[in-house]
């Protein structure tokens, strides 16, 4: 595929519009993926995610700097509607990425939450495929770490950065108790602020309460640093990029990463498989049928469950 | 089923085991729920959300409090993990609660985040069945509004309120282009906070920009009501209550109930038969089998996809 070949060497025009053509999911999505997916497995995948507010987006940012005055490559996806790096972001962080987005070492995008056929896991997956075999050697996934989806886009990277900030209130706060237990780092953003201490406190006795990743446990050795910083103008940036390194260095050497890549791997073929299946079914079983056992359903003659029996059994027969 | 007939005849001990049961989506939970379905329809269920620090909890508390003082019976299921209805709240608001806890007319549950075999939404779905089943009159779902799952959560309610408040951040603000589009009433809690007339007057922009609630639109004639409270003292809150009210009996008249029944009813025999097709797979191909794939996949030797298409064609031959 021309469009494929394109994209992987360097064409970031051809880049872009694999990146939408993967989106939208359709038939042509899968023969590009197929081209695509012997080209990955080289780039390391980076996950940030925090409450809104915490100011990961200054932090992705400014790790994505440092990569790139080391000459390391970069590629950020954003799933994240308030994102600065998507479209509907107040135009001053816009500015403020602006460093980045001339750097051809880098490239930028910003998923739609919404819309996505086969869900929005599956299509950031495939766009973080497309960066890692376009040659990014950093792959940075944005989420804004409220919801399941988002949690679980988060858990499919290498490295899992968790971001707090002081003084977000308590119904902020108590959203991180299902984010450290998939966190490999946790950063204390906006720490020139008054409570970061207290912030950073918390977050210690935390860890110590709640399951931390189980892509470190079993041998119980990596415990997630707690780190301070103020992204908004680099402090404790390069302390976090070299516990992104030290984490990758423990994943290698432990043999977590093999563990790692087989879940995900088997996350992946279960979640398609799942949904091939349920369009062949669609496929024989037709509208008809289909809509008489949702008629039946609403008229509370039938539950959802021995609906599906229904299916299942004309497809045997 | 006895803890069926139990649950539903007014024991609340039973009603609480039979949900256990079914969030844990074992064997016995299917049998449960077919026993429990042809006993839904009645209830109506109205979604709160909105994002953290905007007092949804508050406001639903009050909603119930009003709904009992007009012998309404009200259950209420709150999925967010810093809900005060879940047990991780502060002490100073379930304390605030503790009005309704006493109440045999009022049922609450919270619901874990993680841990649903079958997904959240559907857990959340079987729950409030049980509660409807059981002869709540309404039953309140309070989601977090962040995030795929809690959105498709709220969207099943037949009136979901969007709540807003003044003085969160932009950023946090940005959140609700999302949420605007499934919203029936929306609510600018706080409003004694300063900024609260701005958020009505940003509210009423972006109703006119983005699309409204597609359950309301084709003759286009819902407008979502923008309303201001203060959830805390009890003001405004009648008035959300009428606007409920009043989004109900819009839905019955224009024919529009109807149609978000049988969306609700083809969206979960999706799902399920999706659930159902998948164990079927597994138990007819063998963890061996799936194993090879699955390290032929790490290898980049194939793609999930192509691996999905050979698990395919093995359930043909």
């Amino acid at each position: 595929m021309e469009l494929v070949t394109q994209a992987l060497t360097g064409n970031r025009y051809a880049l872009a519009r694999l990146i939408s053509l993967i989106e939208d999911d359709g038939p042509e999505a899968r023969a590009a993926l197929q081209t695509v997916y012997p080209h990955t497995g080289r780039a390391y995948v980076v996950g940030v995610t925090g409450a809104p507010g915490t100011g990961k987006s200054t932090l992705v940012n400014e790790l994505a700097k440092l990569w790139r005055s080391r000459d390391t490559t970069v590629g950020i996806v954003a799933v994240d509607p308030s994102s600065p790096f998507s479209s509907g972001a107040l135009l001053g962080d816009r500015v403020r990425m602006h460093d980045l987005v001339g750097d051809p070492g880098v490239f930028i995008r910003s998923m739609a939450t919404r819309g996505h056929p086969g869900g929005l896991a599956r299509a950031t997956g495939d766009v973080v495929k497309v960066l890692d075999a376009a040659g990014f050697a950093i792959v940075l996934i944005e989420t804004v770490g409220a919801g399941q989806a988002e949690v679980e886009i988060a858990r499919t990277a290498h490295t899992v950065i968790v971001v707090e900030a002081p003084g977000l209130g308590d119904e902020v706060q108590a959203l991180k108790a299902g984010l450290l237990e998939i966190a490999d780092v946790l950063v204390v953003n906006k720490a020139d602020r008054p409570g970061a201490a207290q912030t950073a406190l918390a977050l210690e006795m935390a860890v110590g309460r709640y399951a931390v990743n189980p892509g470190n446990q079993a041998d119980g050795s990596w415990r997630p640093p707690i780190l301070q910083t103020v992204a908004l103008n680099g402090t404790g940036v390069p302390e976090v990029l070299e516990a992104i390194e030290k984490h990758r260095l423990y994943l290698h050497t432990t043999g977590r990463w093999a563990q790692r890549e087989h879940m995900r791997a088997r996350a992946e073929l279960l979640s398609v498989l799942q949904q091939e299946l349920l369009q062949l079914i669609l496929t024989r079983v037709g509208e008809e049928q289909l809509q008489h056992l949702i008629r039946r359903i609403v008229a509370r003659e039938i539950d959802a469950h021995s609906a599906a029996q229904t299916l299942l059994s004309l497809l045997e027969a």
